[in-house]
């Protein structure tokens, strides 16, 4: 039986941004680091995009999601780490399902699995990839198998 | 002198929606079949883009577009044939020309080419992929001889 | 027991060639075609890679991998079906799996799974994905849960 | 001191659109000279993505920005440049810096650098790319040294 | 009747490499200039393709074609001008069609169109992309439309 | 005067290869556990790059660079946290820089700047990301203008 942990309803979220952020100016290196910055401020998801800019330019297109709420951080944070002089940015709606987490025993260790509920029906099991990453790596074993072995368990305990 | 076949006006389209999903845990064999799946469900189109996502994932965004009342529909098989846990969309306008089809004759068979008008102007002529791939196919020809062709007669026809 | 199929040993091929060709001046829809061309005469893989190149223009690298053998069947559908004027290869080593092929039952049919054996350890474990995506299609169900359902039987015959 | 060229005010503007095209059927050539033809009509900003798109087709989408009252001028160009028959657009607000532009000495000649004020305090300092270009050409020096020979400059004017 | 201007025979180059080099430290502004000295230098192709790299950085790499007694001069632009400590490179082998040089007639004015042979065979007609983009430019026709006229030109010159 | 750590002399290394795997059947939240892996063992340089693969699969090519003698443990990693049933390599040269490193003070402390020498002569000047991205995380500056504040005192020691 399933443990509950943090509970999610289902829902569409009306409070939500997509920013852009076009750079043709900016090395990569730096890149890595804004999206570091921009996830600890409470960026939802954070992703690059190679795009091809004037003049011969291989650029990056800077997409990040967050709440209304959070605009003037996350410009703070984009004025301040890249080099940009403008940030564009519109509203949008995000469907989300319901979470329930729950906790799966392999050989090796406990696995926790978040399970997505669309009206009430259970269509995603996603293995926490840290608790994978974490007995991959104190284990010797590949990470593939320690999937393999949490997707084996998964459907013992569900499908039968 | 052209056939018409199903007639569009040239309009701007008030409700249509584009809808994304950010992909860092599903393997690119699914997502060829999930193409296959919102195209038939009715999507007017959908694509992957590459993206950059943390901890060093190459990951997808597949985006599609679809009329507004499609927006459940869709969300079904994305929940059920992805491995997304959220949705996000907004709405949009598309602008769509006026459509004509007329028949080209070539050596090797019929092609129809696809007119499209701007305020009363054509300004696209589109060789039927399908078609021409079929001449190719069945007549052992590059399929680019068999566009070369449809150009030359598309040229001969309507601009002399 | 795994039911042996065309069995292939662990070997290092030295007859194969990577061909390259960069393209600024074909349209994507005969890409499609040109990669079903490729397959059908013999390609081993083939694939697109997204360049820029000069002159502002979004470009496509295709390439492909052939026994040497076949390097003149495949310049012939390059220049035929591209519009290139130059083909680029070169030489590489290929170090393939021994591969085994057996069945999993599962509650739609069967499903033909290849292992893939590294010095004579099993590393791979690949469902095959027309017999996932006949099942998924015909049996109206999400080819993710076909997939998963694979999975669950491989690990309950091979590791328990 | 800095001089100041235009002046433009810290703001939001609320004006702006972005416009989408996906394109499979253009040769990568005559989007190079779209790009130009946008950009001369008065584009803020155009750029491409590369997609993958149906039947195994490389595509790429097309974005611009502009603002609304260019949206006709924009739809001309597309669909007379480009083979599309259709063009999605959507508002979108663009927060932009307020900017100075003052003048570097170096060895070499005048280097302007574009300033980026978020609310009164600089963030950017990004020298002028056509000046360093000029520069570099003519005195047969890496542009790279130039850039750094500005940075150092911008250092020692503006941080001691 | 083609008129032949520079005259090439179809042959197998020995003498070719390609370079390569990995950046995550750059701006790509400053590789729209890194492209252009390149071909200046006499690489007969410079090319980017997006990549990932360590740190969650986006990043580019650079790959150019040349001769291989030009390799030392391709090492000093690439030292100078971008930021690499390394570059790698390979011999390889390019096919090269025979290549004849026509003059087509349009209502614009004259468009060279370069021939492809293979085995003798005519497998490619390529429009001069500049002289398109010349009569586009002047004419005010879009660019679309003169390459349409070319081909239509073509066809009744070539294969009536 | 710059102090000198570990010394490497400027030379062609002829042992290197690189090793390519195109994978469509992994999720990407295991990619970035394989390339940590790879670098763990050794790899010099490991990146993806974004490619489209047969039946509308988006997919990523891993390409590695390591010596010679490091094939084998590589390829045991690949196929034990890759899906892939085969791996290519090929031999490549890799022209490398001396280097020379040194130590630049600002006001917030150390960083170590790499120098790339090509023919005795300084062409690189490489700030340290790890301590770049120290001091702006322990000072809470942008990263950005720890780089600039390095670049100016790299001017002032060595151009003036």
């Amino acid at each position: 039986m399933p443990q509950q942990f943090p509970h999610t309803e289902e829902h569409v979220d009306h409070n939500m941004v997509k920013m852009e952020v076009n750079l043709d100016d900016i090395p990569g290196e730096w890149l890595g680091y804004v999206m570091e910055q921009l996830f600890e401020a409470g960026a939802n998801d954070v992703f690059y995009t190679p795009i091809f800019m004037k003049k011969n330019r291989p650029g990056v297109m800077l997409q990040l999601l967050c709440e209304q709420k959070k605009i003037n951080e996350m410009k703070k944070i984009l004025f301040a780490e890249t080099t940009t002089l403008g940030i564009r940015y519109y509203p949008l709606y995000v469907h989300r399902l319901a979470r329930k987490f729950y906790k799966i025993q392999t050989q090796w260790g406990e696995v926790t699995v978040k399970q997505g509920l669309h009206e009430g029906k259970i269509v995603q099991y996603a293995p926490e990839y840290e608790d994978c990453r974490k007995i991959a790596k104190e284990n010797n074993v590949p990470i593939k198998e320690v999937y393999q072995k949490v997707w084996e368990k998964i459907g013992t305990n569900q499908w039968e």
